[in-house]
């Protein structure tokens, strides 16, 4: 079951010929999350092989330019591809205006529908839900509404020990009960744990994407028990000045959230083109929190799964 | 003094991993002139080393997505790199909305102005002309308004040969005039042929652009002495019914009109991504027009300066 995600930009407002600007896909059990959506998205998407057709949702973080002008040209090829199913666009009240426009002038005949869904901006709130995964959109610090997301699986079904089954004769409607987390109650009355039948329970993934915003220590009340954070660090910390006048955060900044988080490992993008050289980022992140990457274009961070006593 | 044509876009409408949307940058005299900004421009101007300061006008064939997709990232782009000096886009009446509508959203604080010019969509016009180049625009014929552009080199001023300032003792005033084309009269009131005085004329160069359209033998009319013609070939012959009913043209169909307007050197690109070798389209032009060549993203093409006898 797979759960991993592919930076497609990396690059802050203006990309340079190796950064493209922002977007991400999560692959989560070969279901594909699109997060924002940088100009040039859909030649990112064909180059890192990412397959169109299982896109089905679209995280917008806020209507900066260099976060949305991949959308227009993807609705378009999606529909010269021929796509039946519905596209789901997740984004604040005033996205809505800018896609009905394009819709008008640009995209009459689509093959599908879009159905857009508004973030508050303002407040947190799950904004999807299926059996698999939720997403939590929370309210970020830029100058314009901007909202994190945080992607979290949700518990699996337990798998059975195969010895179990044979040991006790279980019918396929006890299998399932003992799935379920019953305990196996036995013809003598005999009660058998359901920790003895089953193996442990497999670590709830999480993957939060927090761009752009001005430092804001407040959002870790929602990174619990996340494995991987992506947050935005368009400066180094000596040009903090320049992070605080245009609401971006420093690398430093980043990594500060990410250990008073306790995340797992932490991810920095959004680079300003100032820096030619972003090693800077990761040698400021590792100082406060070991285990961060400065992300390139095409890069894939995989979160595996392991089970809560660290077995896979 | 340079006249060469960078290709930023080869592909028809759905871009792949090694072919943008159409866009080509015309670089005359270190000028650089953007024909259609296709989803990406920007970041293949950064890669193919065209200086984005030097982007004074932008031409737009047609508003379909694939041409236009990136004048929204560019516009910002400039804007971010402070930009001065006014920016003029050439499109269809059309496009203005969609250009306003942009700049009320994303960009109401430019640091330069943007000038509109409208083309008109049902005849020619001259819609530029400076001191060293006119621009020519004509109708095309696709699915919506679409205009080819022809973009003609002026005749410079004449060159005088060292040797006759020398011979006849011309003084700066005499210089002046035997440039512009005057013959010299000498104290004696012998004249001297401005012939002998200069060296003979350079040749007028010129690029067509032509994309989208259907078939249209007519725009001969308008191709006389040009160098080099860029033709739309969104479809081998073999699927010429696929163009007919999609207003594109064929590889054959460019070559024929390359042939019969006697053009100098034939370019064919907006490749549909269904082709996955082009040497089909060069193929299939070259029975026709040896002189063809398909093209690929990066591509720079050159017309060399020539005086009218041959000798650079």
């Amino acid at each position: 079951m797979s759960f991993y995600i592919t930076i497609l930009g990396s690059s802050a407002a203006l990309p340079t010929s190796t950064r493209f600007p922002t977007a991400h896909a999560l692959n989560l059990h070969e279901r594909f999350f699109l997060i924002d959506c940088g100009e040039g998205t859909q030649i990112q998407l064909r180059k890192y092989r990412v397959k169109f057709g299982k896109i089905n949702h679209v995280f917008i973080s806020h209507m900066h330019g260099d976060h949305v002008f991949g959308i227009f040209g993807l609705i378009t090829t999606f529909s010269l591809l021929g796509r039946k199913h519905d596209l789901h666009i997740y984004a604040h009240n005033e996205f809505k205006e800018v896609i009905d426009f394009y819709l008008e002038k640009f995209a009459r005949d689509l093959t599908y529908n879009i159905i857009f869904h508004v973030i508050p901006a303002k407040k947190d709130k799950k904004i999807f839900e299926n059996d698999k995964l939720s997403v939590l959109a929370f309210p970020l610090k830029h100058r314009i509404p901007c909202s994190g997301f945080i992607f979290r699986e949700k518990k699996a079904e337990k798998n059975i020990k195969k010895e179990a089954i044979e040991k006790y004769k279980l019918s396929i409607a006890q299998v399932q009960e003992v799935k379920r987390g019953r305990d196996h109650v036995m013809g003598n009355g005999n009660i058998i744990p359901n920790e003895e039948l089953t193996l442990p329970d497999y670590k709830k993934r999480a993957y939060a994407y927090c761009t752009d915003t001005k430092f804001r220590p407040e959002i870790k009340k929602y990174l619990h028990e996340v494995d991987i954070l992506y947050h935005e660090a368009t400066f180094a910390e000596k040009d903090k000045k320049l992070a605080n006048i245009t609401y971006h955060s420093t690398a430093k900044q980043a990594a500060t959230i990410a250990k008073e988080a306790n995340i797992g490992k932490l991810l920095v993008g959004h680079f300003s083109s100032r820096y030619k050289d972003t090693s800077i980022f990761e040698k400021e992140c590792r100082e406060i929190f070991p285990d961060s990457y400065a992300v390139n274009d095409g890069d894939t961070f995989e979160i595996p799964r392991r089970r809560v006593d660290g077995t896979s």
